[in-house]
């Protein structure tokens, strides 16, 4: 039997720590005058009771958690969070039913930023607070489980990212509290950062703060029904490309650039790919824009590098409804998509490493096509990849593709479109925000999705967010065998 | 130095079959008195010239050839072919350009299906044979190469299907000599129970033996602008699911149930899966079309078992606009196209034998997960499968779905809307034919896209066609390198 109580125990802390984030959009629309202020301040309350119910009641004095305790843990704190978070958009002033406030929060906190609110512009500052809280918390859990679970776990690959230090298993948890404490520190930092300048730009105080939060957790939700759009200023737009590929790059290497070492960010590998591929994608969307579209060329190059790396990241936002764009721009966006940034950001998707691993392995392939007894073995960031965690990045690509067409497949049965349906499921699972076509693409939302479709978008968000496997083990047999 | 001389005598056998084979359409425009006989008597007359030239010349002594020769040899029999093939269509009495014509050919001897050619109905008998006979010898082509030559080369996971004897390489040609002729005569007696059955069922003797060949080779060309579905028969449609069916098998297993053995067929994981997968797809469209659409039962099964069996196995002949069946139809046959059938049959896809391996590596994965320090090793048809072999057909995915990709963005860039640039790759690389939308879907043909865009499916059907990494790896300069 799997012994639940340090699960809830850490349930518990969540609970809490989500109690105090509700204070922050209480008093926002206390302070804005807006009566929602109740509804933060009794869902405080509760999730506070909860949390401080279970941290008392479930304390369990031991230090370590066996693997199953782990795979648990992961997947039930983001579903407690998508669920608890959601009570705001329930009772707020905003008449969502519980389907719409679920799917809501799940794509806040797993950073996609699809979302079923219209008329943003009407919508009291608590609200709009707790949007952008919802995916700054998502942002650094997911980087403090990068850097602490997966690689433990070795969830698709990630055992690649084991630090020398992780084999040593007793230090191992104060050594991950300090580098986590580091991370978020940064995290912090590079928000403040990000906040100054919008808000020096242009932006008021509040729109500063609540864009800085999902522009550095490539999340995506915006004040805004026109997104960043509605800004309509070249700094804003560069400001936020800017941090958005802050948020893509490994938070781990931005503690070693910190302390003066520049070298590791600068030649890893991943980080180059990264660049690359962006760069790459913007190059042919400008040429396209110019040459077919006759866009200047200043012009093609600030909204295509804005909504290029907001796809690709998975962060969402927009800046001009590229579906207007034409043909190529809107099959290349459904690509970028998938793409996502590194191992250890906010973002999501297949990420990089698992794009290189899958290319070397096919360049040796092909080297082994033409001489079958020699001997190739794929690097990874000049290193030889070992072969579980080749294996399990080669399942991991298999797995996405299936959970991708059979999202999309659901999609279909609920009457979706088929640019609906695969958009929307790629959406979900890359964690991206936007799908593509008139009715999620950048220029729409997901109101109008029936619920049954809104249930399987929340659920792909969970997968994506999760990398698959982490949730996906949850449903075998042998999981709750003894 | 790669030396060309067998390569080309090869090649000279290919031509002089193919100067034979175009006799047969010569005859039929003589019989129906159409001036197009003397095209074919020419074109015939030209490639037996070239062929009979090239025998007499390249005639190399050899008896074995290098793993380099046979990469060449393979890519450039189909290139040949579908250059010379093209023949006919360009200098015919049909107006169609060079890129128009090497489409038309090169989708014939892919056993693709997909058709710049209108109004059929109108077309001469011998014509319409030409297409016909080009996807039959593609198909007996493919089983050839699937038993001969690509588990030698390891083709992406195509070495599960060495036999014993291949390792005892001084009988392996007289070996594959002997079961590649029992095959060729399996598939012959195949294609005169299909006429028959066609015949019997009411089609005219010379539509039967059209469509009879263009079913076994799970090719799709039709002699009609309605397809099948101009007959208007639930016996032809049957009679076509159930040779779409035998088409996509291992046509090795048939050499032993002629023998008597019906247990490797029967038993066999692969033909199971084939079975199973194109059952469940056909459960749900039937259950869509009566609930949904309100069709009755019987109906419903005829049409969605024709259509789903023809997508899956990439056959592409229809019988109905499945584009107005609605949302689900539409995204569920997407993902049917890249299923395809088994290895050794006539079908291309990613083969029933690729999913069985990534899905047994996946469940072995999540297995791993619990168990990190378990063995787990995936099975193949009750065999373990060798590391090799996985990689092998893991990187074959990969690789796949970024031709895919990489087509799709490629025909954006041609001005393509995403249904038809998306559905249009799919379609080419998994030699299905038809693709989706209003452009290319089952209504409609490849006539009206730019001359670039044909070329880049043209060279997504052979991609397709000969497991790509065949093709690809001429590419590298390793290939060409001493």
């Amino acid at each position: 039997m799997i012994d639940f109580r340090p699960i809830f125990f850490t349930v518990g802390i969540l609970l809490s720590t989500l109690a105090i984030g509700m204070v922050v959009p209480a008093v926002a629309d206390l302070i804005a005058g807006h009566s929602d202020w109740r509804v933060f301040a009794g869902a405080a309350g509760l999730n506070g009771f909860l949390g401080i119910t279970m941290l008392l009641t479930m304390r369990a004095g031991q230090t370590s958690i066996t693997t199953r305790q782990a795979f648990l843990l992961t997947t039930l704190s983001w579903v407690v969070i998508g669920v608890f978070g959601a009570l705001p958009f329930a009772f707020a002033d905003l008449n969502l039913s519980f389907t719409d406030a679920v799917f809501e929060s799940m794509s806040g906190i797993t950073t996609t930023g699809a979302t079923v609110l219209t008329k943003l512009d009407a919508v009291p500052p608590g609200i709009l607070l707790w949007r952008s809280l919802l995916q700054w918390f998502g942002g650094i859990g997911i980087i403090v489980m990068a850097v602490a679970i997966l690689p433990q776990l070795s969830v698709g690959g990630m055992q690649l990212f084991r630090t020398e230090s992780s084999d040593q298993s007793e230090k191992v948890l104060p050594r991950i509290a300090q580098v986590a404490a580091a991370i978020g520190i940064i995290y912090v930092l590079l928000t403040a950062t990000c906040a100054a300048l919008y808000w020096i730009s242009g932006m008021t105080g509040f729109e500063a703060v609540a864009h800085s939060m999902t522009t550095i957790a490539t999340g995506g939700f915006s004040t805004r029904d026109a997104s960043v759009g509605a800004f309509n200023s070249a700094a804003i737009d560069w400001i936020a490309v800017a941090f958005m590929i802050l948020g893509s790059l490994p938070f781990v290497l931005y503690l070693r650039a910190v302390r003066g070492n520049l070298a590791p960010l600068i030649n890893d590998s991943q980080v180059r790919w990264f660049l690359i591929i962006a760069a790459m994608a913007v190059a042919l969307l400008v040429a396209w824009q110019v040459l077919i579209n006759g866009v200047r060329f200043g012009e093609a190059l600030r909204f295509v590098s804005f909504n290029a790396v907001s796809i690709m990241t998975g962060t969402g936002y927009s800046s001009a409804d590229f579906g207007l764009w034409g043909a190529f721009p809107v099959s290349l966006f459904f690509f970028l998509m998938f793409v996502g940034g590194c191992a250890g950001s906010t973002t999501c998707g297949l990420k990089i490493f698992r794009l290189q691993v899958l290319y070397a392995h096919t360049v040796s392939q092909i080297s082994k096509l033409m001489q079958p007894h020699g001997v190739f073995i794929p690097h990874f960031n000049r290193r030889p990849i070992p072969a579980g965690a080749s294996e399990s990045v080669l399942s991991f690509f298999f797995l996405y593709i299936m959970a991708f067409g059979a999202l999309a497949i659901g999609l279909g049965w609920m009457g979706l479109d088929f640019i609906t349906a695969v958009s929307g499921a790629a959406s979900a699972i890359a964690n991206v925000g936007p799908g593509l076509g008139p009715v999620i693409g950048p220029a729409g939302n997901y109101a109008s999705l029936p619920d049954a479709a809104k249930w399987m978008l929340s659920f792909g968000m969970l997968l994506g967010r999760l990398e698959l496997f982490t949730v996906l083990v949850l449903f075998t047999p042998a999981f709750w065998r003894n």
